[in-house]
Protein backbone atom coordinates (compact mmCIF):
# COMPACT_ATOMS: atom_id res chain seq x y z
CA UNK A 1 0.00 0.00 0.00
CA UNK A 2 1.23 3.49 -0.88
CA UNK A 3 1.99 5.65 2.14
CA UNK A 4 -0.41 8.21 2.32
CA UNK A 5 0.19 11.61 4.52
CA UNK A 6 -1.02 12.13 7.72
CA UNK A 7 -2.68 15.41 6.69
CA UNK A 8 -4.56 13.61 4.01
CA UNK A 9 -5.48 10.52 6.40
CA UNK A 10 -7.20 13.03 8.42
CA UNK A 11 -8.88 14.19 5.60
CA UNK A 12 -10.12 10.81 4.86
CA UNK A 13 -10.86 10.19 8.28
CA UNK A 14 -13.31 12.89 9.17
CA UNK A 15 -14.81 12.80 5.17
CA UNK A 16 -15.85 9.45 6.64
CA UNK A 17 -17.45 10.42 9.65
CA UNK A 18 -19.10 13.24 7.76
CA UNK A 19 -20.61 10.61 5.67
CA UNK A 20 -21.67 8.54 8.14
CA UNK A 21 -22.76 11.29 10.00
CA UNK A 22 -24.99 12.51 7.07
CA UNK A 23 -26.53 9.30 6.62
CA UNK A 24 -27.93 8.89 10.27
CA UNK A 25 -30.89 10.68 10.18
CA UNK A 26 -31.91 9.66 6.91
CA UNK A 27 -31.44 5.72 7.71
CA UNK A 28 -33.26 6.67 11.05
CA UNK A 29 -35.99 8.64 8.97
CA UNK A 30 -37.78 5.17 7.53
CA UNK A 31 -36.70 2.62 10.39
CA UNK A 32 -39.48 1.05 12.34
CA UNK A 33 -41.89 3.38 9.92
CA UNK A 34 -45.41 1.73 8.83
CA UNK A 35 -44.75 3.29 5.68
CA UNK A 36 -41.50 1.63 4.67
CA UNK A 37 -41.60 0.18 1.66
CA UNK A 38 -39.40 -2.90 0.65
CA UNK A 39 -39.15 -2.74 -3.04
CA UNK A 40 -37.90 -6.61 -4.43
CA UNK A 41 -34.82 -5.42 -6.75
CA UNK A 42 -33.80 -8.77 -7.59
CA UNK A 43 -35.32 -10.52 -10.84
CA UNK A 44 -35.49 -13.62 -9.30
CA UNK A 45 -35.27 -14.00 -5.49
CA UNK A 46 -35.66 -11.08 -2.73
CA UNK A 47 -33.26 -8.10 -2.69
CA UNK A 48 -34.91 -5.50 -0.93
CA UNK A 49 -34.27 -1.88 -1.45
CA UNK A 50 -36.12 0.96 0.55
CA UNK A 51 -36.12 4.42 0.02
CA UNK A 52 -33.72 4.49 3.26
CA UNK A 53 -30.95 3.03 1.29
CA UNK A 54 -31.96 5.70 -1.46
CA UNK A 55 -32.09 8.99 0.53
CA UNK A 56 -29.06 7.66 2.97
CA UNK A 57 -26.68 7.50 -0.26
CA UNK A 58 -27.59 10.66 -1.91
CA UNK A 59 -27.06 12.27 1.70
CA UNK A 60 -23.66 10.91 0.97
CA UNK A 61 -22.89 11.91 -2.21
CA UNK A 62 -23.57 15.39 -1.25
CA UNK A 63 -20.76 15.12 1.17
CA UNK A 64 -18.38 13.79 -1.44
CA UNK A 65 -19.28 16.42 -3.84
CA UNK A 66 -18.37 18.98 -1.57
CA UNK A 67 -15.54 17.51 0.20
CA UNK A 68 -13.65 15.00 -2.22
CA UNK A 69 -15.01 16.38 -5.48
CA UNK A 70 -12.35 14.48 -7.22
CA UNK A 71 -12.20 10.90 -5.52
CA UNK A 72 -14.22 8.33 -7.42
CA UNK A 73 -17.14 6.68 -5.91
CA UNK A 74 -18.78 3.18 -5.70
CA UNK A 75 -22.30 2.91 -4.39
CA UNK A 76 -24.68 0.23 -3.97
CA UNK A 77 -27.84 2.14 -5.08
CA UNK A 78 -26.48 4.76 -7.71
CA UNK A 79 -23.11 3.09 -9.37
CA UNK A 80 -20.08 4.23 -9.66
CA UNK A 81 -18.21 7.78 -10.56
CA UNK A 82 -14.63 7.68 -11.70
CA UNK A 83 -12.31 10.22 -9.89
CA UNK A 84 -9.03 11.31 -10.86
CA UNK A 85 -7.26 11.39 -7.43
CA UNK A 86 -6.67 7.47 -7.45
CA UNK A 87 -8.56 7.33 -4.17
CA UNK A 88 -12.46 5.89 -4.35
CA UNK A 89 -14.99 5.63 -1.78
CA UNK A 90 -16.93 2.53 -1.51
CA UNK A 91 -20.56 2.94 0.51
CA UNK A 92 -23.20 0.79 1.32
CA UNK A 93 -26.68 2.91 2.35
CA UNK A 94 -27.83 0.21 4.13
CA UNK A 95 -26.23 -2.98 4.71
CA UNK A 96 -28.48 -5.76 5.73
CA UNK A 97 -31.69 -4.23 4.53
CA UNK A 98 -33.48 -7.59 5.53
CA UNK A 99 -32.40 -6.77 9.05
CA UNK A 100 -33.71 -2.70 8.58
CA UNK A 101 -37.28 -4.01 7.29
CA UNK A 102 -37.94 -6.47 10.03
CA UNK A 103 -36.72 -3.66 12.70
CA UNK A 104 -33.50 -5.52 13.76
CA UNK A 105 -30.92 -3.57 14.84
CA UNK A 106 -28.08 -5.55 13.12
CA UNK A 107 -28.15 -3.41 9.57
CA UNK A 108 -25.16 -0.96 9.38
CA UNK A 109 -24.19 2.22 7.07
CA UNK A 110 -20.79 0.94 5.16
CA UNK A 111 -18.05 3.39 4.38
CA UNK A 112 -14.69 2.73 3.03
CA UNK A 113 -12.02 4.63 0.66
CA UNK A 114 -9.62 2.30 -0.97
CA UNK A 115 -6.99 3.19 -3.31
CA UNK A 116 -5.24 0.81 -5.88
CA UNK A 117 -4.52 -2.00 -3.26
CA UNK A 118 -7.48 -2.21 -1.26
CA UNK A 119 -9.07 -0.21 1.56
CA UNK A 120 -7.41 2.26 3.20
CA UNK A 121 -9.91 2.86 6.37
CA UNK A 122 -13.40 2.72 6.66
CA UNK A 123 -16.69 2.09 9.02
CA UNK A 124 -19.60 0.54 10.33
CA UNK A 125 -22.10 2.70 11.78
CA UNK A 126 -25.36 1.29 13.61
CA UNK A 127 -27.86 4.51 13.51
CA UNK A 128 -30.15 2.99 15.85
CA UNK A 129 -27.69 1.84 18.83
CA UNK A 130 -25.43 4.81 18.05
CA UNK A 131 -22.51 2.83 17.59
CA UNK A 132 -19.53 3.43 14.83
CA UNK A 133 -16.70 1.01 14.41
CA UNK A 134 -13.80 2.84 13.05
CA UNK A 135 -10.96 1.49 11.72
CA UNK A 136 -7.51 2.71 9.63
CA UNK A 137 -3.98 3.25 9.57
CA UNK A 138 -2.59 3.16 13.44
CA UNK A 139 -6.53 3.17 15.00
CA UNK A 140 -9.46 0.79 15.82
CA UNK A 141 -12.01 2.07 18.41
CA UNK A 142 -15.68 2.17 18.79
CA UNK A 143 -17.97 5.15 19.61
CA UNK A 144 -21.13 4.38 20.95
CA UNK A 145 -23.50 6.10 23.57
CA UNK A 146 -21.10 5.12 26.47
CA UNK A 147 -18.18 6.50 24.91
CA UNK A 148 -15.17 5.74 23.06
CA UNK A 149 -13.75 1.83 23.10
CA UNK A 150 -10.56 0.42 21.32
CA UNK A 151 -11.05 -2.03 19.40
CA UNK A 152 -8.67 -5.20 19.55
CA UNK A 153 -9.77 -8.91 18.09
CA UNK A 154 -8.79 -11.87 20.62
CA UNK A 155 -6.66 -14.65 20.80
CA UNK A 156 -8.55 -17.65 20.21
CA UNK A 157 -6.71 -20.06 18.40
CA UNK A 158 -8.79 -23.53 18.16
CA UNK A 159 -12.18 -23.55 16.73
CA UNK A 160 -13.66 -25.88 19.20
CA UNK A 161 -13.13 -22.49 21.59
CA UNK A 162 -13.95 -20.24 18.66
CA UNK A 163 -17.50 -18.52 18.06
CA UNK A 164 -18.75 -18.18 14.31
CA UNK A 165 -21.45 -15.51 13.07
CA UNK A 166 -22.70 -15.55 9.19
CA UNK A 167 -25.45 -14.06 7.96
CA UNK A 168 -28.13 -16.82 7.22
CA UNK A 169 -27.33 -20.25 7.05
CA UNK A 170 -28.22 -20.73 3.19
CA UNK A 171 -25.08 -19.76 2.67
CA UNK A 172 -23.48 -19.28 -1.18
CA UNK A 173 -23.40 -22.31 -3.95
CA UNK A 174 -24.14 -26.13 -2.75
CA UNK A 175 -20.13 -26.40 -2.77
CA UNK A 176 -19.71 -23.30 -1.02
CA UNK A 177 -22.38 -24.37 1.82
CA UNK A 178 -20.97 -27.93 2.39
CA UNK A 179 -17.15 -26.09 2.87
CA UNK A 180 -18.80 -23.57 5.21
CA UNK A 181 -20.83 -26.37 7.38
CA UNK A 182 -17.14 -28.11 8.08
CA UNK A 183 -16.26 -25.07 9.71
CA UNK A 184 -19.17 -25.06 11.81
CA UNK A 185 -19.32 -28.69 12.64
CA UNK A 186 -16.10 -27.93 14.49
CA UNK A 187 -16.99 -24.75 16.65
CA UNK A 188 -17.66 -24.07 19.73
CA UNK A 189 -21.09 -22.10 18.80
CA UNK A 190 -22.23 -20.95 15.33
CA UNK A 191 -24.83 -17.77 15.30
CA UNK A 192 -26.98 -15.97 12.40
CA UNK A 193 -28.46 -13.11 11.78
CA UNK A 194 -25.94 -10.02 12.76
CA UNK A 195 -25.28 -8.94 8.98
CA UNK A 196 -22.23 -6.08 9.05
CA UNK A 197 -22.48 -5.85 12.74
CA UNK A 198 -21.13 -9.51 13.08
CA UNK A 199 -18.11 -7.63 11.99
CA UNK A 200 -18.17 -5.00 14.60
CA UNK A 201 -18.38 -7.71 17.10
CA UNK A 202 -15.28 -9.65 15.98
CA UNK A 203 -13.31 -6.41 15.94
CA UNK A 204 -14.99 -5.72 19.24
CA UNK A 205 -12.98 -8.99 20.55
CA UNK A 206 -16.51 -10.82 21.32
CA UNK A 207 -16.01 -13.02 18.64
CA UNK A 208 -13.58 -15.27 16.22
CA UNK A 209 -14.80 -15.77 13.01
CA UNK A 210 -17.07 -14.44 10.41
CA UNK A 211 -17.55 -16.85 6.94
CA UNK A 212 -19.57 -15.56 4.49
CA UNK A 213 -20.05 -15.65 0.31
CA UNK A 214 -21.73 -13.77 -2.39
CA UNK A 215 -20.15 -10.48 -1.25
CA UNK A 216 -20.03 -7.62 -3.21
CA UNK A 217 -17.35 -5.27 -2.69
CA UNK A 218 -19.38 -2.55 -1.31
CA UNK A 219 -20.30 -5.21 1.30
CA UNK A 220 -16.84 -6.09 2.83
CA UNK A 221 -14.65 -2.66 2.31
CA UNK A 222 -15.66 -1.02 5.59
CA UNK A 223 -16.03 -4.06 7.66
CA UNK A 224 -12.52 -5.22 5.77
CA UNK A 225 -10.64 -2.06 7.34
CA UNK A 226 -12.32 -2.09 10.65
CA UNK A 227 -11.28 -5.87 11.29
CA UNK A 228 -7.79 -5.52 10.17
CA UNK A 229 -6.90 -2.17 11.96
CA UNK A 230 -8.42 -3.94 15.12
CA UNK A 231 -5.64 -6.58 14.56
CA UNK A 232 -8.27 -9.24 12.63
CA UNK A 233 -7.36 -10.78 9.19
CA UNK A 234 -9.74 -10.93 6.25
CA UNK A 235 -8.81 -13.02 3.30
CA UNK A 236 -11.55 -14.89 0.64
CA UNK A 237 -11.75 -18.40 1.53
CA UNK A 238 -8.49 -19.16 -0.79
CA UNK A 239 -6.45 -16.91 1.64
CA UNK A 240 -6.19 -14.65 -1.39
CA UNK A 241 -7.93 -10.60 -1.18
CA UNK A 242 -11.33 -9.93 -0.77
CA UNK A 243 -11.94 -6.70 -1.20
CA UNK A 244 -13.33 -7.02 -4.36
CA UNK A 245 -16.15 -9.26 -3.05
CA UNK A 246 -17.11 -13.09 -3.39
CA UNK A 247 -16.41 -15.42 -0.38
CA UNK A 248 -14.71 -14.05 2.49
CA UNK A 249 -13.47 -15.40 6.11
CA UNK A 250 -12.89 -12.70 8.55
CA UNK A 251 -10.74 -14.18 11.50
CA UNK A 252 -9.45 -12.61 15.18
CA UNK A 253 -5.99 -13.26 14.53
CA UNK A 254 -3.85 -15.57 11.99
CA UNK A 255 -3.77 -18.78 14.33
CA UNK A 256 -7.62 -19.31 14.03
CA UNK A 257 -7.71 -17.94 10.57
CA UNK A 258 -5.17 -20.58 9.56
CA UNK A 259 -7.38 -23.03 10.79
CA UNK A 260 -10.72 -21.99 9.51
CA UNK A 261 -8.83 -21.85 6.35
CA UNK A 262 -7.58 -25.19 6.23
CA UNK A 263 -11.31 -26.72 6.79
CA UNK A 264 -12.80 -24.68 4.18
CA UNK A 265 -10.14 -25.33 0.96
CA UNK A 266 -10.48 -28.92 1.78
CA UNK B 1 -58.52 -15.28 34.14
CA UNK B 2 -59.53 -14.36 37.15
CA UNK B 3 -60.19 -10.18 37.45
CA UNK B 4 -57.75 -8.66 39.47
CA UNK B 5 -57.97 -5.41 41.13
CA UNK B 6 -56.97 -2.49 39.54
CA UNK B 7 -54.62 -1.58 42.33
CA UNK B 8 -52.98 -5.16 42.75
CA UNK B 9 -52.12 -4.53 38.69
CA UNK B 10 -50.61 -1.03 39.79
CA UNK B 11 -48.63 -3.48 42.22
CA UNK B 12 -47.56 -5.78 39.97
CA UNK B 13 -46.44 -3.75 37.30
CA UNK B 14 -44.23 -1.83 39.65
CA UNK B 15 -43.03 -4.68 40.15
CA UNK B 16 -42.29 -5.92 37.53
CA UNK B 17 -40.55 -2.51 36.37
CA UNK B 18 -38.78 -2.69 39.51
CA UNK B 19 -37.42 -6.32 38.64
CA UNK B 20 -36.08 -5.02 35.27
CA UNK B 21 -34.56 -2.12 36.84
CA UNK B 22 -32.20 -4.22 39.32
CA UNK B 23 -31.56 -6.66 36.59
CA UNK B 24 -29.97 -4.24 34.16
CA UNK B 25 -26.92 -2.88 36.18
CA UNK B 26 -26.14 -6.66 36.87
CA UNK B 27 -26.33 -8.09 33.17
CA UNK B 28 -24.55 -4.78 31.77
CA UNK B 29 -21.56 -5.55 34.44
CA UNK B 30 -20.52 -8.67 32.69
CA UNK B 31 -22.08 -7.58 28.95
CA UNK B 32 -18.72 -7.59 26.71
CA UNK B 33 -16.51 -7.63 29.00
CA UNK B 34 -13.12 -9.60 28.88
CA UNK B 35 -13.34 -11.58 31.85
CA UNK B 36 -16.89 -12.82 31.15
CA UNK B 37 -16.87 -17.00 31.57
CA UNK B 38 -18.88 -19.15 30.04
CA UNK B 39 -20.03 -22.21 31.68
CA UNK B 40 -22.00 -25.19 30.08
CA UNK B 41 -24.69 -26.34 31.97
CA UNK B 42 -25.25 -29.06 29.45
CA UNK B 43 -24.94 -32.73 30.30
CA UNK B 44 -24.52 -33.34 26.75
CA UNK B 45 -24.65 -29.82 24.43
CA UNK B 46 -23.48 -26.40 24.55
CA UNK B 47 -25.86 -24.73 27.52
CA UNK B 48 -23.99 -21.46 28.66
CA UNK B 49 -24.40 -19.69 31.76
CA UNK B 50 -22.57 -16.70 33.57
CA UNK B 51 -22.62 -14.91 36.57
CA UNK B 52 -24.10 -12.57 34.81
CA UNK B 53 -27.15 -14.89 34.69
CA UNK B 54 -26.83 -15.61 38.12
CA UNK B 55 -26.49 -11.92 39.90
CA UNK B 56 -29.15 -10.41 37.49
CA UNK B 57 -31.67 -13.13 39.18
CA UNK B 58 -30.29 -13.17 42.86
CA UNK B 59 -31.10 -8.70 42.42
CA UNK B 60 -34.43 -10.16 41.33
CA UNK B 61 -35.07 -12.21 44.13
CA UNK B 62 -34.01 -9.36 46.19
CA UNK B 63 -36.73 -7.23 44.93
CA UNK B 64 -39.28 -9.69 45.38
CA UNK B 65 -38.08 -10.14 48.87
CA UNK B 66 -38.82 -6.70 49.73
CA UNK B 67 -41.90 -5.93 47.91
CA UNK B 68 -43.99 -9.40 47.28
CA UNK B 69 -42.83 -11.98 49.58
CA UNK B 70 -45.99 -14.23 49.81
CA UNK B 71 -46.01 -14.74 45.61
CA UNK B 72 -44.11 -18.01 44.24
CA UNK B 73 -41.15 -17.50 41.84
CA UNK B 74 -39.90 -19.59 38.97
CA UNK B 75 -36.53 -18.83 38.29
CA UNK B 76 -33.78 -20.54 35.37
CA UNK B 77 -30.88 -20.60 37.70
CA UNK B 78 -32.05 -20.78 41.54
CA UNK B 79 -35.30 -22.59 41.10
CA UNK B 80 -38.84 -22.77 42.44
CA UNK B 81 -40.30 -21.14 45.61
CA UNK B 82 -43.55 -21.71 46.13
CA UNK B 83 -45.90 -18.92 47.29
CA UNK B 84 -49.00 -18.42 49.14
CA UNK B 85 -50.67 -15.79 47.42
CA UNK B 86 -52.12 -17.18 44.33
CA UNK B 87 -49.11 -15.60 42.17
CA UNK B 88 -45.78 -16.95 40.53
CA UNK B 89 -43.11 -14.27 39.30
CA UNK B 90 -41.05 -16.03 36.04
CA UNK B 91 -37.95 -14.88 35.83
CA UNK B 92 -35.15 -15.79 33.20
CA UNK B 93 -32.28 -13.29 33.90
CA UNK B 94 -30.86 -13.59 30.69
CA UNK B 95 -32.70 -15.30 27.69
CA UNK B 96 -30.27 -15.58 25.24
CA UNK B 97 -26.98 -16.58 26.85
CA UNK B 98 -25.10 -17.37 23.87
CA UNK B 99 -26.01 -13.82 22.50
CA UNK B 100 -25.11 -12.03 25.65
CA UNK B 101 -21.50 -14.25 25.42
CA UNK B 102 -21.10 -13.03 21.98
CA UNK B 103 -21.74 -9.34 22.52
CA UNK B 104 -25.32 -9.28 20.57
CA UNK B 105 -27.62 -6.71 21.73
CA UNK B 106 -30.54 -9.37 21.44
CA UNK B 107 -30.21 -10.97 24.66
CA UNK B 108 -33.20 -9.74 27.41
CA UNK B 109 -34.23 -9.98 30.99
CA UNK B 110 -37.76 -11.48 30.67
CA UNK B 111 -40.12 -11.41 33.77
CA UNK B 112 -43.93 -12.44 34.41
CA UNK B 113 -46.34 -12.92 36.64
CA UNK B 114 -48.83 -15.75 36.30
CA UNK B 115 -51.64 -16.74 38.17
CA UNK B 116 -53.46 -20.40 37.91
CA UNK B 117 -54.54 -19.33 34.09
CA UNK B 118 -50.97 -18.31 32.80
CA UNK B 119 -49.21 -14.66 32.97
CA UNK B 120 -51.18 -11.86 33.94
CA UNK B 121 -48.21 -9.02 32.47
CA UNK B 122 -45.07 -9.48 31.47
CA UNK B 123 -41.40 -7.97 29.75
CA UNK B 124 -38.76 -7.81 27.64
CA UNK B 125 -35.60 -5.93 28.79
CA UNK B 126 -32.94 -5.23 26.61
CA UNK B 127 -30.12 -3.62 28.97
CA UNK B 128 -27.99 -2.52 26.45
CA UNK B 129 -30.26 -0.73 23.67
CA UNK B 130 -31.98 0.39 26.83
CA UNK B 131 -35.29 -0.92 25.20
CA UNK B 132 -38.11 -2.49 27.42
CA UNK B 133 -40.95 -4.17 25.76
CA UNK B 134 -43.88 -4.29 28.39
CA UNK B 135 -47.59 -5.97 28.16
CA UNK B 136 -50.19 -6.39 30.44
CA UNK B 137 -53.93 -5.88 31.11
CA UNK B 138 -54.72 -2.67 28.96
CA UNK B 139 -51.31 -1.58 28.22
CA UNK B 140 -48.43 -2.32 25.62
CA UNK B 141 -45.97 -0.60 25.52
CA UNK B 142 -41.91 0.09 24.30
CA UNK B 143 -39.76 2.79 26.63
CA UNK B 144 -36.32 3.33 24.44
CA UNK B 145 -34.09 6.30 24.72
CA UNK B 146 -36.00 7.83 22.26
CA UNK B 147 -39.30 8.02 24.61
CA UNK B 148 -42.28 5.38 24.57
CA UNK B 149 -44.37 4.22 21.88
CA UNK B 150 -47.31 1.99 22.20
CA UNK B 151 -47.24 -1.53 20.79
CA UNK B 152 -49.46 -2.78 17.87
CA UNK B 153 -49.23 -6.05 16.11
CA UNK B 154 -49.86 -5.84 12.55
CA UNK B 155 -52.19 -7.24 9.86
CA UNK B 156 -50.22 -9.20 7.23
CA UNK B 157 -52.80 -11.79 6.63
CA UNK B 158 -50.59 -14.59 4.21
CA UNK B 159 -47.89 -16.52 4.86
CA UNK B 160 -46.60 -15.04 1.28
CA UNK B 161 -46.15 -11.22 2.83
CA UNK B 162 -45.12 -12.66 5.95
CA UNK B 163 -41.94 -11.97 7.75
CA UNK B 164 -40.71 -14.92 10.11
CA UNK B 165 -38.14 -15.01 12.89
CA UNK B 166 -36.67 -18.06 14.96
CA UNK B 167 -33.71 -18.51 17.27
CA UNK B 168 -31.35 -20.85 14.89
CA UNK B 169 -32.21 -23.33 11.98
CA UNK B 170 -31.58 -26.59 14.14
CA UNK B 171 -34.87 -26.41 15.88
CA UNK B 172 -36.92 -28.86 18.06
CA UNK B 173 -36.80 -32.56 17.15
CA UNK B 174 -36.08 -33.88 13.49
CA UNK B 175 -40.32 -33.79 12.78
CA UNK B 176 -40.63 -30.35 14.71
CA UNK B 177 -38.21 -29.19 12.38
CA UNK B 178 -39.58 -30.37 9.16
CA UNK B 179 -42.76 -28.89 10.42
CA UNK B 180 -40.83 -25.72 11.00
CA UNK B 181 -39.19 -25.66 7.45
CA UNK B 182 -42.49 -26.21 5.60
CA UNK B 183 -43.48 -22.74 6.76
CA UNK B 184 -39.84 -21.03 6.62
CA UNK B 185 -40.48 -22.15 2.43
CA UNK B 186 -44.26 -20.26 2.46
CA UNK B 187 -42.82 -17.46 3.65
CA UNK B 188 -41.37 -13.71 2.90
CA UNK B 189 -38.87 -13.84 4.71
CA UNK B 190 -36.91 -16.07 7.55
CA UNK B 191 -34.24 -14.67 9.89
CA UNK B 192 -32.59 -16.42 12.88
CA UNK B 193 -30.45 -15.31 16.01
CA UNK B 194 -33.10 -12.80 17.71
CA UNK B 195 -33.92 -15.05 21.26
CA UNK B 196 -36.75 -12.78 22.65
CA UNK B 197 -35.85 -9.63 20.85
CA UNK B 198 -37.90 -11.39 18.30
CA UNK B 199 -41.44 -10.97 20.28
CA UNK B 200 -40.67 -7.35 20.93
CA UNK B 201 -39.99 -6.77 17.01
CA UNK B 202 -43.55 -8.85 16.64
CA UNK B 203 -44.86 -6.79 19.41
CA UNK B 204 -43.85 -3.57 17.33
CA UNK B 205 -45.42 -4.41 14.20
CA UNK B 206 -42.28 -4.95 12.11
CA UNK B 207 -42.75 -9.17 12.09
CA UNK B 208 -45.44 -11.13 11.70
CA UNK B 209 -44.31 -14.58 13.31
CA UNK B 210 -41.79 -16.15 15.77
CA UNK B 211 -41.86 -20.45 15.89
CA UNK B 212 -39.81 -21.90 18.21
CA UNK B 213 -39.58 -25.75 20.06
CA UNK B 214 -38.13 -26.69 23.05
CA UNK B 215 -38.77 -23.50 25.12
CA UNK B 216 -38.75 -23.76 28.57
CA UNK B 217 -42.00 -21.76 30.95
CA UNK B 218 -39.06 -19.24 31.81
CA UNK B 219 -38.45 -18.24 27.94
CA UNK B 220 -42.30 -17.72 26.86
CA UNK B 221 -43.62 -16.05 29.46
CA UNK B 222 -43.10 -12.77 29.65
CA UNK B 223 -43.02 -12.70 25.57
CA UNK B 224 -46.34 -13.88 25.82
CA UNK B 225 -47.43 -11.75 27.95
CA UNK B 226 -45.91 -8.42 25.73
CA UNK B 227 -47.21 -10.05 22.36
CA UNK B 228 -51.30 -10.59 23.39
CA UNK B 229 -51.17 -7.27 24.79
CA UNK B 230 -50.58 -5.61 21.68
CA UNK B 231 -52.73 -7.67 19.95
CA UNK B 232 -50.98 -10.72 18.98
CA UNK B 233 -52.00 -14.91 19.33
CA UNK B 234 -49.52 -17.09 21.44
CA UNK B 235 -49.85 -20.81 20.87
CA UNK B 236 -48.23 -23.70 20.76
CA UNK B 237 -48.06 -25.86 17.33
CA UNK B 238 -51.30 -27.05 17.80
CA UNK B 239 -53.34 -24.27 19.06
CA UNK B 240 -53.74 -24.94 22.77
CA UNK B 241 -51.74 -22.89 25.73
CA UNK B 242 -48.38 -22.06 24.93
CA UNK B 243 -47.22 -20.85 28.60
CA UNK B 244 -45.72 -23.84 30.04
CA UNK B 245 -43.05 -23.86 27.10
CA UNK B 246 -42.49 -26.28 24.68
CA UNK B 247 -43.49 -24.98 20.91
CA UNK B 248 -44.58 -21.45 20.37
CA UNK B 249 -46.17 -19.86 17.51
CA UNK B 250 -46.44 -16.06 18.05
CA UNK B 251 -48.22 -14.20 15.78
CA UNK B 252 -49.05 -11.02 15.05
CA UNK B 253 -53.20 -11.96 14.12
CA UNK B 254 -55.51 -14.31 14.04
CA UNK B 255 -55.47 -15.06 10.64
CA UNK B 256 -51.52 -14.94 10.10
CA UNK B 257 -51.80 -17.47 13.26
CA UNK B 258 -54.15 -20.08 11.75
CA UNK B 259 -52.02 -19.60 8.08
CA UNK B 260 -49.04 -20.48 9.89
CA UNK B 261 -50.86 -23.09 12.35
CA UNK B 262 -52.54 -25.09 9.24
CA UNK B 263 -48.88 -25.67 8.03
CA UNK B 264 -47.33 -26.87 11.29
CA UNK B 265 -50.07 -29.34 11.85
CA UNK B 266 -49.92 -30.85 8.40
Amino acid sequence: MPMHSAALLDDLRETALALADAARPETLRYFRQPALAAENKAAGGFDPVTEGDRAAERAMREVLARRRPDDGIMGEEYGNVHGRSGLTWVLDPIDGTRAYISGTPSWGVLVAVRDDDGPIMGLVDQPYTGERFFGGPGEAWLDSPAGRSILATRGTETLDRAILFTTFPEIGTETERHAFEAVRDRVMLTRYGLDCYAYGLLALGQIDLVIEAGLNAYDIQGPMAVVQAAGGVVTDWHGGPAHDGGTVLAAANTAIHRAALEVLVR
